[in-house]
């Protein structure tokens, strides 16, 4: 059994977490930190885990969280770099779902984080934790930087046309939909019911955070420099995301529903729609899956693809625990074959 | 390996049914039918299933169904009793999903649901599907009447109160309010998103199919007979049923937090919330549970209880597969033992 | 043309009276306060006041407001109290949409909302603005204390069943539910859409402020001292209220139809609705109207009113309009008479 | 006072006018019709209406609705074309929400909308009732045929940069979100809220009817022939559009803030927000406006402009409305300036 504990575990990514990981079959929990909430039962705070989970909130500390064989840090940006060498060093393998080890150039790290980076040396050696493009990579990996929810949907859509040189890589667009838990479990009017119910705005058109991170992936897997456009939008729902990606095709006569078929034929958690079908987000709640489908509209020279994620699962803690498996020589997928709650 | 088969599998409690077996390590389905979608693959329908089913809707034949060792009705009101009479004889266990057998007075069921009972003979020998008060019943039982959502969340709410005698039985009060899937998955104007959403009523309070179900039930636990005003409410969501009990107290130095943990304390899917908090139907979303708490406000002579279910789950499908377990020999908890999807 | 004054107009109690002030037809804004956003335009946080509204917010100075002739308070508990005594010697009429005044007792008020009362000596002169019960004295008051929004709904379902003697007083049960702009624009977690989306609860089951605002308001029209369990509920929606009371006749043969329908028959704002039928909060929606029904079902001893209001506006802003109107002797219904957005 | 009828009034695009109509001042509704609610007081099926309309629906007859000045098509696609050309022959001004005139090419809109068109003379005859850009036209109509949703917010979104020769009009994307009102008030599966809500999907995407009717509408005003790439989107809430619309910029030193401001600066019912931010749907809740900001990411060679419109309003009933008062002489503004319902 693999000791794990989590940092962090009072929002939505930690209480996912923990849903998950209360039901694989190798993993023992041993501390759920909270400095806030010390001392009061996670299951209190999140009554879902009544009956699943008997362990307290604790106070993080570094002797207490070295016994652990892996971390998970469901903390704020920030955070996870100020115990991440100490932590490395004791032995532990770490995934952060943070975005702190997510870029590899320092700089554009601190000029879209707001903040100096205080280990900007493991920014080299943190695998990106996207299994499908780096899978060998995470298996030997210690600490893996957990991609972001958009950047997740975003790559899985964009990297078989990539690969292929099918498309211009310089004008991509992704116009993105995210349900509000994205935005975490914070004290903010923005989030409030009253201000994001029964409404669909645009959002963060000026700059996201997640387009460095998008880009940075994308370019490994093309041949020319990616330029992207990147949209995100807020969706009066909780949980789910769908990403409709633009690109101009450059090989016309190629099948593109033979191409992803190809790409993603033995990737357990990416499932290619049938031709003519299109995916809901519904149909992943709560899973660990890509559902994606791709489109030549009007046999224009214009390609579609529409993906969709649970933003918390595939987009956060089913991918960490993905990652948590192969990194710990697990099956890939174990822990992880729920079916998706529709409706 | 049980051989199962569903009959109806297009409705919204069937595709939950398959959600759950899929999963079950004892079950093997054999047989998921529609008529009007024979032939299409089940996961066409319900993309959440890819991966998990590959079977195609089938006509319903008898012999067909014949070979299944349990059988779930997941059909309209007044199917089920067409086929039940030559199923039982061919040896298969049944669990109607359904009203047809849950009424043990043929007249009053004839009246409530508008047409006549065709084999009303096995009324008797129907085994009201709450493992909670009959449960030895119901594991000697080849016949199931799964009760309905309302009525499960109702009575496991009333009946500690009335098997102690500490309640005024003539003048019981249930305001209940459920999600929208509690109208299954029929093209009525209705149950459109633009009639349902952002807005809550009360409906049926002339009179309700599911309160001769509940009044029947909780007259089997109480001394005095019966009164009950049952009001359900429609709640701009998908999944979840809140049921709020209002009684007079008869013994008010009853302790009823203990008297309704004691009544639950060995019960796997029923959870009594610790004193002072409150059950939210998220905490049970995609689970077989029940999860109440119970009041006397202003210590006066009124006790309040507060139940939660899913609808779909501990109010139809999940309760249908307790039974099964039950009916089996399995372990009465076996594949319902998931967390609830919060947020 | 009356110069009116919003003190805290940030909310969404608010912004509501804002959306309905600068459509009256009498009515000119002077002011609308805020000390933490004082110099933003109104209009820059709420954008459909666009074309509307050019005032920015401005801090509250007592010169400032004592040059208006009306001044709505849409502030936080406790606030209004403050600035009442002054206000009202300067000539200004003052709506509190706050609690601050709508208890006759300060002791009571002072247990309920956890702080000492600053003016006690204006609870007797205030009145209670709920026109359907106090319309002289309104007509009359320099001080109205505008009705909370369960107490509005729950308070005009009772009235009738209550003048007439009809029902038991002692043992009143009101079951309500509430969109969550009830909670108002704050930064709390409990109010994300993350943590009220898709989910339904009771909440204040112990004990809810309303509580003796409701039993003071009953208790003027009944004979008998009233006795009430109030459970409120939170709804995954934005706007309305629904109010489900129980109370056990007295008079069983009472036309509680006809009741309803003379009692209410000349009340511009409360629509009794036919026979048979129920109301939906969304026939409400934006306006100031309170729908009702009556039923006895099953023709037993317990009478069942379904009251809905849009809370934010006959429970708040749009009662506080009706409210100034009658103070300002212009014709109540001004300002007040558009359609329910439905859908 | 002009005398207008409503052809099918069932529909939420039918309460919508009705909504707005009985609240214009110099309008009477002189029919409501609906073949299959005849006699049904248009209330009953509509509370939001009691006490402001007590006409019942009635059978649609020529005579009946030849005694009206103006008439609204409020019926699906292929309805009003059959009663049209002897409406215009008695006087009868017609505004058509459904497609039946949008297209000017008979062919192009049969093979779109599936069936043959029965008086394509009047195609040519007919206006599009896009009043930005055919103010004049429409003044001078008999036919008007009132914009798709979707094309009124697309339309006006890329309208400045094509007038302006700004953009690649080659390989223009619109990505579209609705509200589910859009789809109408039909007993349909797909619409049902237990399919719709909490979940997020695209459709549509190999081809939409409204992109013949967008492409027809931007060739008018670009210099170069428009190539459109066009995918809508469900958004689980009941009303409002949002539209994210992408070009390649040919003109990269144009002030694009100054070009938008600049095109809409005298249209009532456009609104350019400032600089920097971004329009919500909930902004324009029940109203007649387009809500649009124009940006360029990272100062790159991509335009993007988010509109936003209430689907129903803007795009369809207000507009019908705006439409009328300039056919008829009236001031364009009129009847169309309440505040949106925000929250």
């Amino acid at each position: 059994m693999l000791k794990v504990g989590i940092v962090g575990g009072t929002g939505y990514t930690g209480v996912e977490l923990l849903r998950l990981l209360v039901q694989h079959p190798e993993v023992s929990i041993q501390a759920v930190t909270s400095r806030s909430e010390a001392g009061m039962p996670v299951a209190q705070m999140f009554p879902n885990l009544r009956g699943h989970l008997s362990l307290p909130f604790t106070d993080p500390s570094l002797e207490n969280l070295a016994s652990c064989d892996v971390l998970f840090f469901a903390t704020p940006n920030g955070t996870a770099m100020k115990s991440v060498p100490q932590l490395l060093q004791a032995g532990v393998k770490i995934i952060d779902l943070a975005a702190d080890f997510r870029l590899k150039n320092a700089a554009i790290w601190e000029k879209w984080y707001g903040m100096p980076h205080t280990c900007p040396e493991y920014l080299e050696e943190a695998v990106y934790g996207l299994p499908e493009l780096n899978r060998a990579q995470i298996a030997q990996a210690r600490l893996v930087a957990n991609p972001g929810c958009y950047p997740t949907a975003v790559q899985l859509g964009f990297i078989p046309l990539l690969e292929a040189g099918a498309i211009d890589a310089h004008h991509l667009i992704a116009d993105a939909k995210s349900g509000v838990s994205g935005a975490g479990r914070k004290a903010e009017i923005g989030a409030l019911m009253g201000e994001t119910g029964e409404s669909f705005k645009a959002y963060g058109v000026a700059g996201h955070r997640h387009l460095p991170e998008i880009t940075q992936g994308l370019n490994v897997h093309s041949t020319h420099p990616v330029g992207l456009t990147f949209v995100p939008h807020l969706v009066p729902m909780i949980r789910g995301i769908e990403a409709t990606l633009y690109a101009r095709l450059t090989m016309p006569e190629l099948d593109l529903q033979a191409l992803f078929e190809q790409r993603y034929a033995n990737e357990p958690f990416v499932d290619v729609m049938p031709a003519g079908s299109l995916p809901e987000t519904r149909s992943v709640r709560g899973v660990n899956m890509c559902r994606l489908a791709v489109y030549r509209p009007q046999q224009g020279d214009t390609v579609v693809v529409s993906a969709v994620i649970d933003n918390l699962v595939k987009g956060a803690a089913g991918q960490a625990i993905q990652n948590m498996n192969l990194m710990c020589g697990l099956p890939e997928t174990m822990g992880l074959q729920a079916v998706g709650l529709l409706p």
